[in-house]
């Protein structure tokens, strides 16, 4: 059961580029994110995934709002802001590069994409992270723009993607490297399209260059797609969880570090340079982690429940954790979640109780994620 | 005509200490504000603005999130990052702060509560100002702690507040000068009362510090409002208008500065301290602003659209500015909006034409507010 209401679009929230194609093609709820209207439901939750994993679906994804540092010393901002070691970035190429703060909790988990030497995006998940760059830059005295260009993601989900980019674009698509992307412009509209996406489906994800094309951009993909199965689709839930990939926000928040998360691989204390959380990582790393976030697969059939809020966790009475995002798999026929709970019970194979509004339930914890491979 | 979907009520989004009992009292729409569901509509606009005018009612405005600035050098940072004189503002007492950027564009603007010489709250509109806050202090080495409290406002507003105030709080509310507040506890409930709020409506904020009490504190006023005519209602369209208050991200955005948008009087740069945007704002003073927003009253009888966005405005068909916020007033019988356009035309008892999806209207421009007085 999904807790709805009513939401009113109005001028105080910003609109995608490509909302009247989301409103035409069938959006049936929205969430807010980066202050932009974002729609989440199509058909449904089950009825979009399914459209995906027989076809190829559009998801607006405009609400990724990007940080913009270009200038002599945007190599050197966009290594402080991230603990990851940018060097290993190529022109073209791109990184999952969170942006923590000075304790190493998350401000954001941004995708950084490198378009020049001197030329950098972030591309945002919900926060108001062009702030906080903004902030730390005026006090060091670097040379370098820091802005919210006028970019708009769209992603390109499914089986189907390849085929359908390719129409559009040209063969190259088909050699185009996980992670890497190209500048093209096509009839007109000028855009960065890259080989990644918020699920582990094949993907794309177009970075729209000018946002009065986003419906003009859309009706192209939709046209080519016509007999590929081309649904419309939202960053989905079930996916997400399956892939073992976390929304900022639900699953990880300002209070959560890298190494309780799994994201440990992103760290490189090694580096020479500086950059913001360093020294906190390091502490952490030496003391070790107090809290870790696991996968967990409920007991019993289908969940109809859906959890409103991050829920109780506990071993034989005992609050452990918490467990954030939750949701029926139809492929593994499993009720997976994601539970951050104390270390000491961060252990494969153990039962906990999860406090729904409506009764207990029996969970028991196992590794992430469900699905391994990239499509 | 409001356009509206549907919103799911997820664990991305966190909750108001009030969203119980506003669901429970009937709220029947809402938006997303700093990252937390924010009820807009209960029986209608027009029907909660009527019930406010005939009684007393409760806002949950929980997402009023609170940049919160302790230590020894917060007087310091307060000032760094707000064009007012701070040096104005006594303990006990609020003033509206505005948060700039280097350029002189909003950041956010809140409004401060100085409760100590070395503490301050700043009381945000919708944006992650407290990323803003530590970016910017990261890099000046000031001594102060930067944080978001556990601290959730909660508005009473309408013509019997002072009874209702009273009768739960003691008769010292009677003698709350505006923009005055006292820490109380009652029925162990610590909290901040403040005699202000989103109208000229007579009104108090309850900065309630236990987020697990809100509904306490919201039942404990519904009993005691039960013969004065208490409603629950929101933070609402016609009275903001009414009163030519400004909505950050709806009327005003970072690319406007104080002057454009009726703000002057609120920046002081004879102050001998510095502020973040102190030399922009001055070479805007100097050079003259570009724009201006005004009120405008929209000719015909009343509205049955809403804009979803900001609108275009010409003149003789030159583009000369954009419709921001526009709402019918029961008060006044008009239709009153507020327009942003080229200074030049920025004239009282100019007609101007704004483009509708439905046609086109004529408005004429008016001084703000509509209403002068406070109630």
């Amino acid at each position: 059961m999904y807790q709805t209401s009513k939401i009113v679009i109005s001028p105080r929230v910003r609109k995608s580029p490509y909302f009247d194609s989301t409103m035409k093609y069938g959006a049936s709820a929205f969430t807010i994110y980066n202050h932009m209207y974002m729609p989440i439901v199509f058909e449904g939750p089950e009825k979009d995934y399914e459209n995906l994993l027989n076809g190829v679906q559009l998801w607006d994804v405009g609400v990724e709002r990007q940080v913009e540092i270009k200038g002599p010393d945007a190599s050197k901002l966009a290594q402080y802001i991230t603990p990851r070691d940018i060097n290993k970035c190529k022109i073209g190429q791109a990184l999952y590069a969170p942006l923590l703060d000075f304790e190493g909790g998350f401000i954001n988990d941004p995708v950084m994409l490198k378009l020049a030497d001197d030329h950098y995006w972030f591309s945002l998940s919900d926060s108001d992270a062009l702030l906080w760059v903004q902030g730390v830059a005026s006090g060091k005295g670097y040379d370098a723009e820091i802005s919210e260009p006028d970019v708009s993601p769209l992603q390109i989900q499914g089986p189907n993607s390849t085929e359908l980019m390719s129409r559009v674009f040209g063969e190259w698509i088909d050699d185009l490297a996980f992670y890497k992307f190209r500048e093209v412009t096509h009839s007109g509209i000028p855009m960065v399209i890259a080989r990644m996406g918020y699920s582990r489906e094949r993907c794309y994800e177009i970075f729209l260059q000018d946002g009065s094309k986003g419906n003009q951009l859309w009706e192209i993909l939709w046209e080519a797609g016509k007999d590929l199965n081309i649904t419309p689709g939202t960053p989905n839930q079930i996916f997400r969880l399956e892939a073992g990939i976390l929304s900022f926000g639900a699953d990880m928040h300002r209070e959560n570090n890298p190494f309780e998360v799994g994201l440990d691989w992103m760290i490189d204390l090694e580096q020479e340079d500086d950059f913001i959380g360093k020294e906190a990582l390091r502490i952490i790393k030496e003391n070790g982690i107090e809290k870790k976030l696991m996968g967990a697969e409920i007991a019993g059939s289908k969940m109809e429940f859906f959890n409103e809020e991050n829920l109780d966790v506990s071993i034989e009475g005992d609050r452990v954790g918490a467990m954030m995002s939750a949701v029926y798999s139809p492929r593994f026929e499993k009720n997976i979640c994601y539970i951050i709970l104390d270390v000491e019970h961060a252990i494969t194979g153990k039962v906990v109780d999860i406090h729904t509004p409506d009764g207990d339930l029996k969970a028991e914890l196992v590794e992430l994620p469900w699905i391994k491979e990239r499509a």
